[in-house]
């Protein structure tokens, strides 16, 4: 009886489908708890679901990126309106540099990891688990932002905005209602007094005022670090391997850390 | 009486700034034209002037620079939001290179020039005046778009944005209020069907796909020119004075036609 035999196998490939997947579910927490972090009750709850989705997850048919796309769009709106409100004197570039240090990588996988959202993330990606505990770890050693100090999970900060995104589409786009629900996650909010200086552009800037030649050697190649040259004089080293740009940023901090002990000395001998 | 001579004083100075104010707007038509257009009465009718006041106007209390900042973040969640209900299986990357057509700097200032926003600008740019005719005439050329091949006035697509910004503070931040009034003056909108190559990309492709080598020769310097030569043949070359990157993109275009003949008539050749 083809009948019967057809359904019969088909309910046998669901059972297994659904064992296969309950197995890498297990370890995950229910997406109820997401709810009560954020204080919002999901109308389709699919959304929710596929914000926390990465395309390595074996459910191929949903994947975060394109509420991350609407989320990115979502939140960019969101400070520009605060700070149009909040800061009716701050010229545009200044609202552009505060809107950006709000939605940066950095920032916001730090709002993922203080809330616990990293825990909900269904994916296959076997090195992002180690990536994220060492995130989780170098954060304590800068307070607020490490200005390009240390390396930053992006799918931390993606998850962030698709949620943002799966908020915005399930309330009917309602921009108020998304800011309602997020304000509190997004602390601290950057205001202008906060703005800091990326060390590179910082070392730069202090050199030119005190008339001192920089220079960067870049060895990463040969061993992953980058020597800065004040005057001819080594005064910082960086190094990382992942990442050239982290090693760059390192130097640039190694070397304002040491300017400011040198300067600091050289204007207490001459006071003196 | 000193008590009536400083009213008196102010009186005289505020007529004669009155006076010199108009003098300058004289030629400008009304904004109440500007409501016409977009099917909207502004609450607030400052804002609505601040959105046509360029920086270089003697009245220098606004500038529709913050409102431009606002009105950038609208029409980029506008887009955002429109495409991702109309086109629900375009993955992101393509959602991205739909949205950058639809908020770009030529398209946005064509639909300035097609309204006739352009004629409510406040400003005293000298040179402002033949550029925009120049623009005006040069997109007549290009039905949808030139893809780099003209020079924009970036304050056409600036004054497009302010004016959205305008209306979402005016209308308490309602974004399907900004979607209704804009939709229509936003036209014609970019489909998926209709992204277009940037000319430079375009050849590269090309020559990538038929084993041909390509390289642009930078004469810009010596003769505001770029040629191209393909597998060691001068196969096109673009001139333009203002802007390097127009004439490179020129050259690019000029060999693709030439191109497309020569790649023709060899495929025809060869079919015989």
């Amino acid at each position: 009886m083809a009948y019967h035999q057809e359904p019969e196998s088909e309910l046998e490939v669901d059972a297994f489908h659904l064992n296969s997947e309950s197995n890498q579910m297990e370890s995950l927490p229910s997406l109820d708890e997401v709810e009560e972090i954020l204080g919002y009750k999901f109308e389709n709850w699919r959304l929710l679901e596929e914000a926390f989705t990465d395309s390595s997850f074996p459910d191929k048919r949903v994947s975060y990126e394109r509420l991350e796309h609407v989320g990115d769009s979502v939140l960019n709106l969101l400070f520009t309106k605060e700070h149009y409100f909040k800061y009716p004197d701050l010229p545009p570039g200044t609202l552009t540099r505060l809107r950006a240090a709000n939605v940066d990588t950095e920032k916001l996988a730090r709002v993922a990891i203080e809330h616990g959202l990293h825990r909900f993330l269904r994916d296959k990606k076997p090195l992002l688990d180690e990536q994220i505990r060492e995130f989780s770890q170098a954060i304590l050693d800068y307070s607020l932002h490490s200005n390009g100090l240390i390396d930053v999970p992006k799918v931390l900060a993606d998850i962030v905005k698709s949620l943002i995104g799966a908020v915005f589409i399930d309330c009917n786009s309602s921009i108020d209602t998304v800011w309602k629900v997020f304000k509190n996650l997004l602390e601290p909010i950057i205001s202008p007094e906060m703005l800091k200086i990326h060390p590179v552009t910082e070392l730069y800037e202090l050199c030119q005022k005190k008339h001192l030649k920089v220079k960067f050697v870049d060895l990463w190649r040969e061993s992953m670090a980058f020597d800065v040259f004040i005057d001819n004089q080594l005064v910082g080293r960086g190094t990382y391997g992942l990442k050239k740009e982290i090693a760059h940023n390192r130097a640039a901090k190694d070397a304002l850390d040491n300017l400011g002990r040198i300067l600091g000395e050289k204007d207490s001998t001459d006071e003196s």
